[in-house]
């Protein structure tokens, strides 16, 4: 592993005009490591540009102060945390069988690439980044270590999630050490909300139902709330954490509507109940902590389906 | 700085019947600290016993098992994280001349000890602990490292505030290597609430209200409300925390009946605004960006009162 690393730091310092692609519904991981990598490999004076089906959001806008849209054509194509071609868009899907090097930490990540280094125990691609940018001695501005840093706190919820590392904490230590911006970073992403997602969370509240002897709560999220309130999937997500946040709550499940009809249904739960077995039964899957699967039937018969499976487990 | 530790450890070490006193309201810092002294002390084969006004919380029940409540008279009383004799409370007033070591890292410490070490860039009192647990040599089980992160996750937002330091982020990276319940603890302490909090926070979402073009936010918690959901003063904390996470907003307000009637307003607020100021002109104090004070009037002329002083700054 370890020596793949340095062969992509030779290859990214013995090319010259580089694209880096990000994946669509862009969070902060993908982000931070697209632009980290930019920002570093416009010190060494190349050529590169980093790629999105979708805008930058707007929490991630400060990303592009000093970024350059440069016009070239690629010699060298880096996907950084995308874990499958479907995930690169509409725009970016010409360069699916391009892809010269891909960097992930995604367990199902299934991109072919020349070089491919995908470390599933690191929290975030940025905690890889922040690997690949020391190897290539890349010198950190504080504006590489916002990045690098705002990957890694997205992906661990702030250094919440089961997936920190000591080694997670030793870069970002590193990171503070380098001057970036943590605690107005940390502030943006987990301690502000838009009036929207308030309205949502204040309806969610309202409506939130209780099963199995309060072991299940269940949210569901209409078109009309979604249109009502305009918030983002980023908000959406944190949405969805609520049912299980709920005190002696196992499963919490979010049935959120489809414009097309449907619903898209999220399941997050405690230990030992396992997510991905109830949402393979109905035609999903996904992690053994979170979830997901499509019903595609009308609320009432959608809800009775779903607790169908989930009853008989108490 | 760094003698006076080394003086407390050997203090500690040369004593063999020690109280340990925490203060009321019990936080995870304070207990944190104090039940990993004990263990730590208990290890060395001394008599030690934790001490505070309150019980124990509930989500620091763990904390407790291997413990042994002694019955000694002590010869040394160590205070963690005790910024004022005030704050011992009534079983822990007899204590307040009496206190030989002095454990914390608030800026406003006002005990009286013979070993006094506070430090004020430390993010916790736990965050010394450690430094302290180390010097004394001891072996970190699981259960003190658990104790240990406890303090130092809770006065940090689980390392979201500005308050976190690399140090900071380095020692929880030994807590890990050192076994502890990171994980756990976090989803515990943070990914968790009551039907009563929820309850709470519908509530105030409903009621909240906004001044000077939306960059204040305003909350009332009635004696009521208290009443109806039940919940603590850790909980009531994540309640005043939501006015100032609304999406341009500079000042949030929250206003709490007293039991005894009036308010204890507690202000958080965004650079540059000086929460302080604004509460020292009505009575109280605090620090820059979260402050508070008392307020002895009907609701309608107590938000007057505050919104006087906030108003002309917008």
């Amino acid at each position: 592993m370890e020596n793949i690393l340095k062969d992509i730091a030779l290859k990214l310092k013995n090319s010259d005009n580089i694209y880096i692609l990000s994946h669509q519904n862009p969070d902060g991981d993908t982000m931070g490591s697209a632009f980290s990598l930019y920002y570093s490999l416009r010190q060494l004076g190349k050529n590169a540009k980093v790629l999105c089906t979708d805008e930058v959001p707007k929490k991630f806008q400060n990303f592009k102060s000093g970024y350059e849209d440069l016009d070239f054509e690629p010699e060298l194509i880096v996907s950084v945390d995308i874990a499958a071609t479907q995930l690169l868009g509409v725009k970016l899907e010409q360069y699916k069988d391009k892809i010269d090097i891909c960097i992930d930490h995604h367990r199902t990540n299934g991109i072919e690439a020349t070089l491919k280094y995908v470390d599933v125990n690191a929290a975030a691609t940025c905690e890889i980044m922040y690997q690949l940018l020391v190897e290539m001695n890349i010198n950190f501005t504080k504006q590489i270590a916002d990045c690098v840093y705002t990957g890694m706190c997205t992906d661990t919820g702030c250094f919440k999630f089961s997936n920190v590392t000591s080694k997670t904490l030793r870069i970002a230590a590193d990171l503070i050490d380098l001057g970036c911006d943590y605690a107005e970073i940390n502030r943006l992403l987990f301690d502000t909300k838009t009036k929207g997602r308030l309205e949502m969370e204040k309806q969610v509240l309202e409506n939130m139902e209780f099963y199995c002897n309060n072991k299940v709560a269940l949210i569901v999220i209409s078109q009309e709330m979604l249109k009502k309130t305009g918030i983002d999937s980023a908000e959406i997500d944190g949405i969805s954490a609520m049912p299980r946040q709920v005190e002696g709550v196992d499963i919490g499940i979010t049935m959120r509507e489809r414009e097309e009809g449907g619903y898209k249904v999220s399941l997050r739960t405690n230990e030992p109940i396992d997510a991905s077995k109830i949402c393979q039964k109905l035609g999903g899957g996904g992690h053994i902590r979170a979830a997901g699967c499509l019903i595609n039937r009308e609320l009432k018969e959608a809800k009775e389906r779903l607790l169908e499976q989930i009853i008989p487990l108490f």
